[in-house]
């Protein structure tokens, strides 16, 4: 199971079909028939939040569905933070990217602080946990890298309207033995070639990236 | 006073003439005559992080620098959350955006978690606290806003090299009297037009424009 807080979010949980177990309330009259009334003193003490909303719920985690290969996918190798992935997923939802693979050392997607910060997104894409290295040798899908030094991304003359993009883990970027495998290396550059900052946010990377593409296939 | 965790962003606001005040450190050795060696345990009891870096510094916070209106400047109206603060900071510093403004009302720059999510940038951007109402009526500048609907970010010809963008505060966006004074409506186009998700985290929209405007005015 995994926990879902705010009227919004768990509104969109319900809405797209996810199993709920168990829905808290201080106010059942959101949820008619499918909350259980509780006091706001001890939704407190089951939240994960330090300003708790008024509303907890208990999903059950879904069976992950297969990857759809015809569309653009990003993929993490060792994804560290929930908060970078939980508003990863939400960018992906903006920009209408539906699959996310993170190889099997990433954060776990049902955290409480992904969820949390994914503000319901989370209900609307496909997250797949799986052997990042093994997945890449296997499939011949075009596979794109984000790195600190690659191709300007917005000089980079594909398409990209398919196959893999690879973005790194927060403070180490891409495993070596994922960029021994990345076919186009892609990066974001800095206004100037001062040494710092060193890098950008991984979640304001993956945004850039992902407007970037979003804009020339308008 | 604030604090500066981590060894290189200690560093960096050392060599950006910060006034050091205090240096604890677990290996001295990194800050020759700086630092005062201090046990891990007892660092974990001043530290503002889960897992501390061996070194933790008070810098004097610094007189503010005066505003240069010649270059594009970033105001944010009521921006709330630290780390979103943090990472923007970040991600100007990569653009080359050298000035930020916030309202009053907006989450302290110098507050550790905003210090922590900047790596650093902060030594590097003058961050200035004002009347964002007051200053916008009585300049004579070019102001953008971003907001749900607007002109599409991607499609709008001005050149945006000098000027203000305003963005709003996380969950109510620009509020009604800063909108008011604003001149052009940008907003990030989402893929299609379904009810979710409904925003952009801010620090993704911001790293988003940043992008857009630097791609084009390269």
């Amino acid at each position: 199971m995994f926990v879902v807080e705010g009227r919004k979010s768990i509104h969109e949980f319900i809405d797209n079909g996810f199993h709920l177990i168990k829905l808290f309330s201080v106010n059942e009259k959101y949820f008619k028939g499918k909350a259980i009334k509780i006091l706001k003193s001890d939704l407190k003490k089951i939240s994960f939040l330090n300003n708790p909303d008024d509303h907890l719920a208990l999903f059950k985690i879904p069976a992950s569905k297969k990857i759809d290969y015809s569309n653009l996918i990003l993929a993490f190798d060792n994804i560290n933070d929930p908060g970078n992935l939980g508003t990863i997923i939400r960018t992906c939802d903006w920009f209408g990217i539906k699959d996310i693979i993170c190889s099997k050392n990433s954060v776990d997607c049902f955290n409480p602080k992904v969820v949390q910060s994914a503000m319901g997104s989370l209900s609307r894409l496909n997250i797949t946990y799986l052997d990042l290295e093994n997945l890449i040798s296997k499939q011949s899908l075009k596979t794109y890298g984000t790195f600190l030094s690659g191709n300007p991304i917005y000089e980079f003359k594909n398409e990209l309207k398919n196959g893999i993009i690879v973005f790194g883990n927060e403070a180490n970027g891409i495993s070596p033995k994922i960029e021994k495998l990345i076919e186009f290396k892609l990066t974001i550059p800095k206004s100037d070639d001062r040494l710092y900052p060193e890098s950008l946010n991984l979640s304001s990377s993956v945004a850039i990236v992902l407007s970037e593409l979003f804009r020339r296939n308008q």
